[in-house]
């Protein structure tokens, strides 16, 4: 399948691919760049379900998306609509399905439910509050402050989001106010680490469980060893390249906007 | 039910609950003690499955083990038989049983399947080993360097383990001759907390679980990020009190010499 890029982003992970710090590394010479959208040119005799003018997305990590062409096996590719937003199809293949699967995997979560995450103005983070949202779920979400907070406050309030702190609110008593009107997490997504998480681990209900899928901090998780003892907290982590290594393709949950989304 | 105690042990937790650093505290004034054995000496008229000569345990934490008798309601003891030692009976409740629900309900283990712990020597440690090697578990046990360190390895190796490392030797590339012989661990028992809980989670197959039940070490538990993301690694807690609450008495696997082990 010839295929011309139309638009590819630069993920924190394609930095640590190309840093050598990640867990997969493309065989050199290689091409940066895991997500993207791209039109098809032309197709070989035996490419059954693409076809000239449809928009695709990588099927897998590695595809090398920051290039204007290339020539790929149909299997590493996926269809997309293309009377989307070039920009959203060109960043939905990596943290839109990750927000999703987190969601769905770890925690069955009824309307009305909540959740508490982290690094909340990320791609996976807005991802999550828009999902979340959709299903009902409320969201806590937890930024670093600066000096425009209120910019970022009302825009991810505009994406769906029913509460803004920073980091340093985290640890005051006014948190408690929040769960008057909602009740405690029973999930918590972790995209920085370090005392970020610990703080983000008191908020959870017991029993809860919190997904670790990113270190933007560079320190490890930090756990107390009462909050594994007496509140039963449970830590998972999740990688959307070994989900779909674990899954096959077509059950990554983007054959929206028809599907049901939790 | 009128009881003599016959003996009762002192553990950390006893410690914890006096100095107030414990989930769970009595109501003063208080008897320390949470785990110990007593011969009932007399029955109330509507005690129906106890009778004078009986050994009995707690059934409960809170007890007050730390006395000579007491007079407690039925539903507060468990009849064990009076013909084990002594000592046995009186540390029977907390220790033993929670190696026993750790090895069982976290990881399904088959014969020839390992795991791995720190603090090994401790009482917990010691029934972990016993029951791993009647269910044919491989164990890989962690203790502190110290001047009789052989004599330790000793004993241990008499109880049924299999190999004994100290923390230091975690970090050594000759951890990797210990699986050549036997898979790397599906779970981690975990007592200590701080840097040694890293190190032994180094060793653990992706996809397993660490279970933490105590923090002698006074350090929280640090996880890199990676091994949330990259091993999938799943962190969990134990604490047999909570297990108590949450299951019905009669279940907690205290029901030997006849039960099967896992």
């Amino acid at each position: 399948v010839h295929v011309k890029m139309l638009a590819a982003p630069i993920n924190p992970a394609d930095i640590n691919m190309i840093q050598g710090t990640y867990a997969i590394l493309s065989p050199l010479p290689a091409v940066g760049g895991n997500e993207g959208v791209g039109e098809v040119l032309e197709v070989g005799s035996r490419v059954a379900a693409l076809k000239p003018g449809d928009w695709v997305i990588p099927a897998t990590s590695g595809l090398g998306t920051w290039r204007t062409q290339g020539v790929f096996p149909e299997r590493m590719l996926l269809k997309v609509p293309s009377d989307i937003p070039v920009l959203c199809a060109a960043t939905l293949s990596v943290n839109p399905c990750t927000a999703y699967r987190m969601l769905a995997d770890f925690e069955t979560l009824a309307p009305g439910d909540s959740i508490i995450q982290n690094a909340a103005n990320s791609g996976v983070g807005q991802a999550v509050i828009q999902i979340a949202k959709a299903s009902g779920i409320k969201t806590i979400n937890v930024v670093r402050d600066r000096p425009d907070l209120p910019k970022l406050v009302e825009r991810l309030m505009a994406l769906g989001a029913d509460h803004v702190v920073t980091e340093e609110m985290l640890r005051k008593p006014e948190m408690k106010d929040i769960f008057k009107s909602i009740p405690k997490p029973r999930l918590a997504l972790n995209c920085v680490g370090g005392k970020s998480t610990t703080e983000m681990l008191r908020h959870l209900q017991p029993k809860g469980t919190m997904v670790t899928y990113g270190g933007m901090a560079k320190q490890p998780v930090m756990v107390p060893v009462s909050a594994f003892i007496f509140r039963d907290v449970r830590l998972r982590g999740f990688w959307i390249t070994q989900w779909r290594k674990d899954h096959e393709q077509g059950e990554l949950g983007v054959s929206f906007p028809t599907q049901p989304i939790l």
